[in-house]
């Protein structure tokens, strides 16, 4: 597993989503690294992100599987042209399309996993498919389409 | 336009939910009304609800869409009954499977419309199309798959 998660190589100007950006102060800081050819990321769910009691937010769960998903896109993006994630220019994906079956209500307390399998690396469209897991068990799966962000989503032409 | 929302007929102990609950202080408070045979929610996404800089995080609409059709799932099933949301026993709903398509960038700042249409009403299985507009354009387009709350899921029977 690398040191530095995949968000946190993105560039300053696009670090501040809620789900992962390092510098969103109220956001999830969801993180993923590389474990093989899959990639992960563990998110412990606060205790306002409840459902029912005892059960965690679909919504949460979905934002898991979205920022995991660019996150994973981003990473397979670079690997495919052999480049680290701190070279120029950067790659930034975001989310064309997601889909997320909750298979179990998901217990809130422990730590979930997200886990996920690069399904297609196109030049422009990545398709990341994840499993989330809580206690081993896996509670949704979800499917993320990332596409290269778009120029009128930019600040800079650096990332 | 009723004068209740959907959420705000959820018996206290299914009221915590951080998209629509009204007893949960730190969630989104989601809040969906018939407008004649759709249903409709305004939201406003906060500041920390960023994407990159003027755009609104897919995860929020996606909690949007998510609680807009799983409210819009109850009322449905209410009015199939012929039925007022305050009578007994209760119904409630919850994500079987959630789609989302990012058509536009969402611009962070204008109230977010998601509008819902009732596409099927079983017993137990309510779908839910849900569109987010900003500024009069179509942003996101959802579908929900709602089914009824599973008994591991509650508390109480009542609801």
């Amino acid at each position: 597993m690398e040191e530095k998660a995949f968000q946190d190589h993105y560039a300053d100007d696009v670090s501040h989503c809620y789900g992962c950006g390092r510098l969103n102060e109220e956001g999830l800081h969801i993180k993923s690294y590389w474990d093989g050819e899959e990639s992960v990321a563990r998110f412990t769910p606060r205790a306002c992100h409840i459902a029912a009691p005892g059960f965690v937010y679909g919504g949460v769960i979905a934002s898991l599987i979205d920022c995991h998903g660019t996150g994973t896109a981003a990473a397979a993006a670079y690997r495919s042209e052999g480049r680290a994630m701190d070279t120029q220019p950067g790659i930034r994906f975001v989310t064309a399309s997601l889909k997320v079956d909750y298979l179990l209500p998901t217990p809130l307390g422990p730590e979930l996993l997200a886990r996920g399998k690069v399904k297609s690396v196109g030049k422009r469209k990545v398709v990341v498919v994840v499993e989330v897991l809580a206690e081993e068990k896996v509670c949704a799966r979800g499917e993320v389409v990332a596409v290269r962000m778009p120029g009128t989503m930019k600040r800079t032409g650096t990332n």
